[in-house]
């Protein structure tokens, strides 16, 4: 079975993007570059919903997306369904969907949204870790980190590092 | 100037309680307990939200109020304004309240709760330092940490400590 990991930059008030969906707080760090870079070998596929797409293809014309080589699932009501490149916009459930690509052969999968779209594949169980990168910042509002839950879900901390950037990544195994 | 801090134990979903106020989800850990005796030593003043103080009183009658020698102030518009042991009700305003407090003498405060008392006093800019314990769950739902802020506030990475029941104690001081 495929790991799942849910991976995303988030704000110490867990937004992870001002209401306009906004990502300019992001602070680079070459330490949690290396640390990603490593992450990424072990996966080969990347789901997201419809607004972090949006932002990835305004911040570089899409070029991220095609550059690693990933499979890239976008979820998404409104677009209409189909594959370009690497990217496949999907309009089936996301809850099914993943759980079909989850038995797939392959590498292990990431999550790099959040709100509603991780919110239903946490209560499917479908998370395996949680991987992020805590900015020291409180953005007050915008597009949060959790949605909520209807069940509670206990963790089981694999690490945490603080960068030199004053971020702090945290690691964590989602325990049955 | 008395430094105030933000000091609360949440979960990764930035929760301080159940959506009834149960906290029966706090790991006890004597590596915490050992950093909070140590922090307790530099204050004298504890400052909470009525819900919180609810808490306190159910849990063990309040003794845990009283035994520490601190001066207790709750913020309420429900209960009557007064005082009894170290405990002090108060009905004015938190933010002007506070202001004051911090300008007289002695030594340090913290703030024990979340929600709307902490994000009145945040927007003040009545906050010097955040000191979290968070803890290894996820709730779903409940009382949330911060309340939604109108500004961004950027902060600065004072420690990350890592204990062995997989909580995370996160320091951050508040940048002007």
């Amino acid at each position: 079975m495929r790991k799942i990991t849910f991976g995303v930059s988030n704000t110490l008030d867990n937004f992870v993007a001002r209401s306009d969906d906004a990502i300019d707080w992001l602070m680079p760090s070459p330490e949690a570059a290396a640390v990603l870079v490593d992450y990424w070998k072990s996966i080969d596929t990347i789901l997201m919903g419809r607004k972090t797409y949006d932002v990835a293809l305004r911040r570089d014309e899409g070029e991220g997306l095609r550059s690693f080589g990933m499979r890239t699932y976008v979820f998404s009501r409104t677009l209409k369904p189909g594959e370009q490149d690497n990217v496949t916009i999907v309009s089936a459930d996301a809850v099914d969907f993943v759980r079909a690509l989850r038995g797939r052969e392959g590498k292990d999968i990431c999550l790099v949204s959040g709100g509603e779209l991780a919110g239903a594949l946490f209560e499917a169980g479908l998370i395996d870790e949680i991987r992020l990168n805590i900015h020291p910042l409180l953005l007050g509002s915008g597009i949060p980190l959790f949605h909520p839950m209807t069940g509670q879900i206990k963790l089981e901390l694999l690490e945490s590092r603080q960068f030199s950037n004053g971020c702090v990544l945290v690691r964590y195994g989602l325990k049955p």
